[in-house]
């Protein structure tokens, strides 16, 4: 067991990530198993359970290190940001990570999720998760509630909106950009509620 | 068939969501089974597959009355009201339909949602089901996006925490007084963001 749990499979997560969405998109997410998982990645099933609990959560394979990010990018803003210039540099930081090779898995990984109504709710916890993680990270800043939750909810929407846009390609522009100007529109849309 | 279809059982599908409930506080959810449910509530198994396509959807009952209660409310509206003062007149409507008797049995159905993941997943996607009926109510008045979905979200947001604070009992208040007071706390709480 020790040198099964120590055993290192260069890329392992991600290499499961990558099998799983194409055997999701090849035949369908409810016929694919743990086992055509593995197997396609090259890996065994002991390694596929090393790494996720079972094949829904590949695909949500980036929400620790999201949430990571996000919070550690704002509590690393300067004490004079407001609550929505932490949460903006907090996208930026993010966003970051989504360079452009990334877009066409991204717009695979939408799709399947689309196609499943366990995986569309499995994805609206998830960003419920992020703007978790970015209210507790303000909260730390001293923000009270709720604007802590407001700007983390906002900046989470402005994300999910510039993701769609990106993955969809339907704006060739970085997802960094798309997310901030999102954000800005979102702003701007808050002055005309009442 | 036909005749079975046509059997009128008075309150059928109150007294399954009371059944269902009084079995998911007294044994857990997954023990839970639907012939258990249909016989706690004196009502055969078939009656329930009429009412319910499954366990979990029994706890969601109220979603498209919900729904359309908010949807009329907005297109009710005077011409004059703002996004938000639509949303405020859906939310009355929505709440006076949940009676100070109706407080302890919201609790317990908050304490089984609580304790099973797969239902706090569900129980978050039926918000934004009701989000997006406001959403689509705001839009049929000439409220742009991303004006309507902010102010429909805001009023989801509202009702949600007020649920909380009037099912937990931390509040002795109405269950429409307490929405106002968060959506008021809310708007407030928007203009300290940046």
């Amino acid at each position: 067991m020790l040198s099964s749990m120590a055993r290192w499979e260069p890329n392992a997560r991600e290499r499961l990530v990558r099998a799983a969405v194409d055997l999701f998109t090849e035949q369908g997410y409810d016929a694919t198993t743990v086992n055509g998982i593995a197997e396609r990645a090259g890996l065994t099933k002991t390694t596929f359970f090393r790494h996720f609990p079972d094949k829904r959560e590949v695909l949500f394979a980036g929400q620790e290190t999201h949430s990571r990010l996000l919070a550690e990018a704002i509590a690393a803003s300067p004490d004079s940001a407001t609550p929505l210039q932490a949460v903006a540099a907090a996208l930026d930081a993010l966003t970051a990570t989504f360079t452009d090779d990334r877009r066409e898995f991204a717009a695979r990984l939408r799709t399947v999720i689309a196609d499943n109504g366990e995986l569309q709710e499995r994805a609206v916890f998830k960003r419920i998760g992020l703007a978790g993680a970015m209210t507790d990270a303000l909260r730390k800043r001293g923000v009270p509630d709720p604007t802590a939750s407001l700007a983390a909810e906002l900046g989470i929407r402005a994300f999910h909106d510039a993701f769609d846009l990106w993955s969809d390609r339907t704006d060739q522009q970085a997802l960094a950009d798309l997310t901030r100007q999102t954000l800005d529109e979102l702003r701007a849309a808050m002055a005309t509620l009442d």
